[in-house]
């Protein structure tokens, strides 16, 4: 039998188009941890596992302050995996509506710096050992 | 004589490039609430007052506790004020490295929408009267 947290990450329901563009990394305390299907910039997507939120002060006083230990916590390791100039954070939500957090590797001269990643042109897909190589070092700095 | 604190406070030094492009609202715990000089979107920044800041995760934990606070009030104070369609919420510092979260308020049809509202176009400046209707119910909802 379930026990009632596992039930509740169960009954989680991730939307279909962040699934569609993004592969699971692993699980965090509130969120999943993913990678957008796109080898243009290391980027990562936080989703805390809660139906029904938009905005992130649509969460309960905890789940906003796990999202913001989980998201500053990835971000230390992304920065650290890859050396980046900038790490971008973001919530946005405009194009799909469940809660979800963007943290992104920037450097200098990568495409569309030192403007945002969102809307830019085509995902390039990953090649699996560039994909896995990168991984590798983010789960390593977490 | 000053307090501790207030040495503190007063020691903060903002990027000349923020202190440009908006206007300061009101100082909270931790930030300066401030407005974009930018009519387009209505558009605030939070700017910890803490010196050498990039990253978010550059804070003590206790100041990333503060700024997702405040970064989550504002947000939410801002979406009763406006009726937005959906709040964005980011920190980029690509081109300003001194820590700053941009809250702000996004509806259908906007200039950009659903795209980021960084790097495009041009700053439209508010007529004051517009300006001021929108921080009394800015500050109402805080």
């Amino acid at each position: 039998m379930k026990n009632k947290r596992e039930e509740s990450l169960s009954d989680f329901e991730l939307d279909g188009r962040l699934a569609r563009d993004s592969d699971l990394v692993t699980v965090l305390g509130l969120c999943q941890l993913r990678i957008l299907k796109d080898s243009r910039w290391p980027w990562l997507m936080l989703v805390p596992q809660r139906n029904g939120m938009v905005e992130i002060f649509d969460l309960t006083p905890l789940d906003q302050a796990l999202l913001a230990f989980e998201t500053n916590t990835v971000a230390a390791a992304l920065k650290e995996a890859t050396g980046a100039t900038k790490v971008n954070v973001g919530a946005l939500g405009n194009i799909v509506r469940q809660l979800h957090v963007h943290v992104i590797a920037r450097f200098e001269g990568d495409p569309n710096w030192p403007g945002p990643v969102w809307g830019f042109g085509q995902a390039v897909p990953y090649d699996e050992p560039q994909k896995q190589d990168f991984l590798k070092k983010l789960i390593e700095a977490l």
